[in-house]
């Protein structure tokens, strides 16, 4: 095992990231040699807008082509380890880019999105959210989404879904899905933390969990770093090993036209910011031992003193994604 | 040389067409043994409308797979001609789907767009159309996309360009370029046809013309086929036969709303049926010996009656797009 606690050939993968992207953001990657980032390409916008964050993200990638990479195959990732460069798998945190057109699940696919989550904040035409008073579970359209989605290898995302949406998605779903950012609600309730239910659910059909760092859903920037670990824990005794990760929702440079847009969007003209609620207005702070990406390693070393072993610590902060992505991202046979 | 005129290893390759597609035109394609087809998935749609039609355009070519396949290098022509079908070239008449938008060159390259007209019947934001009665010559914004064309590896397709536009564009862009479907105005009079000014600057830079079978362009239905073979050798005597091609602009299946948007669009609310004028309502009746694209092969056949030896043929037919396809569907190295 490395001095950091993570053991030096396993991948080290963050679930989710949602940042107003530069060179500075990752050339932090690479000093946390962060292997692959699931990045948020889009949150509320249309499937023109998205063509708009996504062209300018295949531009973004191609100027700093040394540092980063695309990926859209889970083989890719330990390709761009090897070459010093993080992998980086595109992804909506909402299904409004496909609009009501299913065949936009294949366009979205070809431009490189590999990660889409059902829903953000609000209700969708695929199902409900995790802040919706009343879930519908997915609907109609919500189930050719899933299916197609499974057909072309774009994972389902279930971190902000609505509690009956995720197990409708969970048991519909040919394929294992992911929760990339999220923690479980019997350590933290908030409308943003899992049941016991969903994260059962989740594991026995082989998707992943990926704990998060995100303040609100841990108890807030004065968490310790061996708090968080108990929160792994508890995820591993709830969901076996084998099924948990780690997604950060590490969120930097936004201004508060950005966290206006992210909270807010175009649905509501009063003040309701999602995890943060109507309590705090400004951006959470973050704990002292994760204000940028870049200490990511401490996280498995953290992991390493609760006393999870070596291949235990792998797992959790990458091979357990790896595995997913490698699996979820391939397309089924005959496409 | 075949029986039918052409070499049988020469590739068939048609530069044009434009149909509401379905599994028939498909087949009429496979009658003709057709190697690739360049065919139109936007006219004036933008982006968000283009993807409405790229998605079907993919299922279509996967639920018929048996048939058809995509071709988004040269080199996948010569594997769908062995495997006994026809490769599919996707293509904009007009570059109304990019918008203002320069990161959407390549958006669309993503989604598999390999050609793509600068305009169609009227001014747009790169240049003036053949139509217009005064031509700006090649914009601003005109010169960022033929030189983002060049990088992604897309071609630029003049057909239906205002002539101080395509002269630009020749002379602006750093790889030869297209005129998908058109003749000499040397041969009829029509501001779709091309004057010898542009045609020698096409290829004295490399590029191919596919001169057409469309009605209007060629003197109408009643040309008979040993008079359009007349036109080819008219513009072989102006270009040199290395630089022409076949784009018949084959048509099919469309109703009269189709003819309509095709047209008019959405810019104007008066007749105005470009190349047919506002004396034709409908569409036009095509010569008796090109009422489909099955007997594509009556081409290389009326050439080789007309005196073109079996090696010109076999260039006209197919592979002077083949050689251009290939250069040019390759994206610039960097990429």
């Amino acid at each position: 095992m490395s001095t950091d606690g993570v053991p030096g050939s396993a991948p080290r993968i963050d679930g989710l990231q949602s940042s107003r992207w530069d060179r500075e953001l990752f050339e932090e990657w690479r000093a946390g040699k962060i292997d692959c980032v699931h990045v948020t390409c889009a949150i509320w916008e249309d499937a023109r807008a998205t063509l708009s964050n996504l062209g300018p993200w295949h531009r973004r990638l191609r100027e700093n082509a040394d540092l980063v990479v695309l990926a859209t195959s889970g083989a890719n990732v330990p390709t761009a380890a090897a070459s010093g460069k993080t992998a980086v798998i595109l992804g909506f945190q909402n299904s409004s880019p496909i609009e009501d057109d299913l065949d936009l699940v294949e366009v979205f696919h070809r431009l490189g999105v590999r990660i889409m989550q059902l829903t953000y904040n609000i209700q969708g035409l695929v199902g409900g959210s995790c802040y919706e008073p009343s879930d519908s579970g997915l609907s109609r359209f919500g189930r050719q989404v899933v299916a197609e989605m499974n057909r072309v290898g774009m994972l389902v995302d279930l971190s902000h879904v609505g509690e009956q949406t995720s197990v409708d998605a969970i048991e519909h779903s040919a394929r294992p899905v992911a929760i990339t950012h999220a923690n479980p609600s019997s350590c933290l309730e908030h409308p943003r933390n899992k049941s016991d239910r969903v994260l059962q659910a989740l594991a026995e059909h082989g998707g992943v969990l990926g704990c998060t760092v995100y303040p609100p859903l841990i108890g807030g920037a004065d968490t310790s770093l061996d708090a968080w670990t108990e929160i792994v824990a508890r995820s591993v005794d709830l969901l076996g090993v084998e099924h948990v990760g780690i997604g950060t929702d590490a969120s930097r440079k936004w201004d508060e036209d950005d966290l206006r847009w992210v909270r807010m969007g175009r649905w509501t003209h009063t003040v309701d910011y999602g995890a943060s609620s109507t309590r705090q207005t400004s951006w959470p702070v973050w704990p002292h031992w994760f204000e940028t990406p870049a200490p990511f390693a401490e996280l498995g070393a953290g992991l390493a003193r609760r006393g999870f072993n070596e291949n235990e610590v792998a797992a959790i902060m990458g091979e357990n994604w790896l595995r997913l992505f490698t699996d979820g991202f391939t397309p089924l046979a005959g496409w």
